[in-house]
């Protein structure tokens, strides 16, 4: 592959380095303007990192001219026309592309990807509460009208904003819950569960707010219609997994940490049945950056265009 | 009130400056030998850090002298023989004993806390979920077999013992859960819930660890009996928390953050209610070393002495 | 005392605890209008925390009315008005009231202090510098034209502004100088230490952000004119600061730590003789919002008023 | 290259993932005894990261075999034998071997790493301290009498040792200095200076502690002898660095920040002239655990075999 252009609106005509400083010395290319209609020339896929509601008309332009598209934002992820007005507050400009597109979590969608043209890369949360909870939905055994999940995210989730809440000295140190019974990733969590579940479910989901720059950590609660133990837990979590190059299963005594998978595409994943309750804890943990985001587009990439799905995703997690 | 005598076993000879240099010029005291028969000479009560089995025997020598005991272990805590054998695998060395202590919490035991001799001071996590739970309970607002309470604290709580865990490059920059479905305050927090609850109920309790020095975010998760407004809830909690100086209710828009009690010894809780699912989610913040531990302790010296509850504890958060 | 008044210009009309809700239940006063000609009535003293340029106009006012002046900002502090001039690139607006005011060190200026309307409260960077400086200068003890000042300070020194450096993720794990020979401190390091030399010197000043909330640690490189122990050293500096209560002498073995001040009106210095290169190492620590500002102020203030001068301020850090 | 065997005296017999679980499904290998004869057999090159004293006789043992070997430890860093003796406490084990080793710093000794057998990899705070003066002694710009190294690094370089220093509570949120005028990476930025510099030089380097994990920050502060623009310097230190691929200069208004460097060999650098002062101030930033150690290596590694210098370090900073 190679990086052909680069466009923004903000930083048009300058070389990315300039945002970027880090890459001196190793990538330059002067970025281009977003609406140039030439953008799509000579281009095989496109990336678009945007707002909801702003990827939607490029990707139906870029889709126009037969370039395929990785939308890391929200605007292919929901299927349903009304929970995306409700939960965007927005009418969808291209409801008709939403067919040529797929939920681009490959653990799940892996033959649907390969065959598609717009992938609706999904969001960090969701990566994180999905892969959790697919082998125990997909395999019936738990109880789909009491699903608690807990996240914590690392603070690049919430964008370069400057905001109040992510000015150094009010988030340091700091502990908060956020959007509770609200956040934006809730349709997008209950859609892949209830797919994969065979019925329509709600969920608990809140997010929260951690003093570090990045991981997120999705502490899931379920009620099990049977007893287990952990050993079998683990082995339908491998079994369900046994085909994904990105997911690695933890055990009770080594439970996932945000740092193992710090700076690469894994998912690590613990589930634990707790006798007392007859629940399943499943710990979930990822790099919201990596395989919450750009990793995940990569590995969306490899599949669309026949690569080995681990190409350019071969690294393990930057420690410490 | 005046300190008269500390003692250690590890410092014992030293002045207390040297173990915590930043009392110097403020502050000396030479700590005593903790098994010195005369220790408890001159003392009206006596503050016990010590780790479970230690303070009880200790807390008999010095009740038999007719020195009052507040114990922020965990000897006098769980008021079931059977439970503190099975949790902290150990004998309790002076069950007797239980008669005369009562669980310090102030904001449900106030007045049992002024007329007994041994307060068990409640540990960090079961302060921030019984708080937060309480009212609920106490009103019979929530189904009894549904209860999540997902902690996530400081590192301050581990406690100042070297491991590879809380080694400064493993710990920052990194997020995990611990102890998951078996972690040493489950039965203090079913306790006291099971008090409140009038029947005997068991919980979900997952601990986390965050990179952060003091704070602890609670939260739990139950199922309403019927629907609420959240200004409906939150009367209820100003209601039921009327005379507690250290309580403030949050809402919804103003959630509790760990930063706003940081070194003080309030504890922050805002109750919401989720019209999607039925459940109530109840965030609680507290400083897991005030609050949670040494504040607390105060609060209930300053009940067992009929002086004002607020006594040496009226200053806020240190921000930021 | 008694807080009678707060005013600010972007939050008139609302309580303080709107913007501080960690003062909740504590503390409660609706700001009012600084521009309001009937805010200095009922007040003995004023604070002022307002940008260069605009204190002083007030304090003209204030003094005016009778009100006695403590300024946390730079009108006041440099005497020159050609180099407030040129480090503040403005025209000092009421240069007639500098004879009225004093540089507010209370380890140097006590007397003055005592004596004076107007306090020039000093900078964070210049008191942790000036302290560790000042036996050396005082004693002539060092070379004056090679004074090396390396400081770092955690990120609450820039303030409350949104800016991208101080977004949290641009600057948790990060490290970096900034203003390299261009900081406003500079000039005020340099007056007050040529006061303390006896004759004009200069100074290469460093600042350096680090990423935590609070604490100034200054590293500053002198040429000694004559060989020490660190012994020798000690005393000289114990003797010069026998009657400053917050200032504490450390040494090679217990250097000092921002953690042992933080929170606290405490100065940590602990000066060492290099005799490899004759070099005399400082160093210095404070909480730069303390010692470096707001505790600084009430030093001051009682030092107006004829209080004790710790009144207030007879507490130690926050550890951890 | 291929990593053919790891080995180690704790780990003996586990496999590396056991106690690096980032590692999992990336590479596993069983960690031999690092005392086994049979060790050499069958590699062309050993890294070692040992304590200093036990990597000489094992470099030794791997010498008299043919394995080239690259020391991430001190034992063949200083060339003369009392200043080891002096700053290690230890004679040195294989005296006879120094002649066969060179300092392995690129920038400075590209052609002898080619040559030689056993490759000192240079200290963190050296490989920063030396990158940064190296064009100015060069080029003979500055005096040689009076060269103030200030330094703060990341913890990782405090290594894995379970101490009361980097106990998270105690570092975190706080700021220290430590072996003031003691450290012992002194005499090996001497030694590299006394030569650049063509003559016996001594220095203040002062080491410091800061709340993150990773990166060296250094400001370097030298007497100039003449005056120069900022633009010249920066011109001298691009001339000096033309060949060197892991050296990038940045200037006053784009100073090195560690976050630019985090995880990748780079070494950034900025000089700037005081003309107030007539010093020149230096900035250097650099990942301690790449260009300050496993990528220095790394890169030493390539040269020794003849590969392009960069193979296997052609990326950037980890960001945020």
């Amino acid at each position: 592959m190679e990086i052909k252009k680069a466009a923004s609106r903000s930083n048009a005509g300058n070389d990315v380095t300039l945002v970027h400083p880090q890459l001196a010395k190793l990538f330059s290319i002067v970025e281009g303007d977003i609406d140039d209609d030439n953008f799509a020339q000579g281009l095989d896929v496109a990336f678009l990192a945007l707002p909801h509601g702003k990827s939607a008309p490029l990707a139906k332009k870029l889709y126009g001219k037969g370039v395929k598209v990785i939308d890391l934002g929200a605007d292919f992820r929901l299927k349903n026309l009304e929970e995306y007005k409700y939960w965007y507050e927005l009418e969808h400009e291209c409801p008709e592309l939403l067919a040529e597109s797929v939920y681009g979590l490959p653990e799940i969608y892996k033959e649907e990807i390969k065959k598609k043209s717009i992938i609706a890369n999904p969001g960090c949360y969701p990566t994180s509460a999905i892969l959790g909870l697919a082998p125990l939905l997909a395999n019936k055994l738990i109880a789909l009208d009491n699903i608690v999940i807990d996240s914590k995210s690392g603070v690049s989730g919430a964008g370069k904003t400057l905001t109040q809440q992510t000015h150094y000295p009010e988030l340091n140190e700091n502990l908060q819950a956020y959007k509770v019974a609200s956040h934006r990733h809730t349709p997008e969590i209950e859609q892949e569960l209830s797919l994969l579940g065979g019925t329509k479910l709600q969920i608990n989901f809140t997010p929260h707010l951690i003093p570090m720059n990045r991981g997120i950590l999705s502490t899931i609660y379920v009620k099990s219609l049977k007893s287990f133990t952990n050993k079998e837990l683990e082995e339908i979590y491998t079994e369900y997994y046994k085909d994904c190059p990105f997911i690695r299963i933890r055990d009770k005594n080594h439970l996932p940490q945000t740092k193992w998978v710090q700076g690469s595409n894994f998912c690590d994943i613990a589930p634990i049945y707790d006798p007392r309750t007859g629940k399943i804890i499943v710990i979930s943990a990822i790099d919201n950056l990596v395989k919450g985001a750009a990793g995940q587009a990569i590995q969306n990439m490899n599949l669309m265009f026949g690569l080995d799905e681990t190409t350019g995703l071969k690294y393990g997690a930057i420690f410490p």
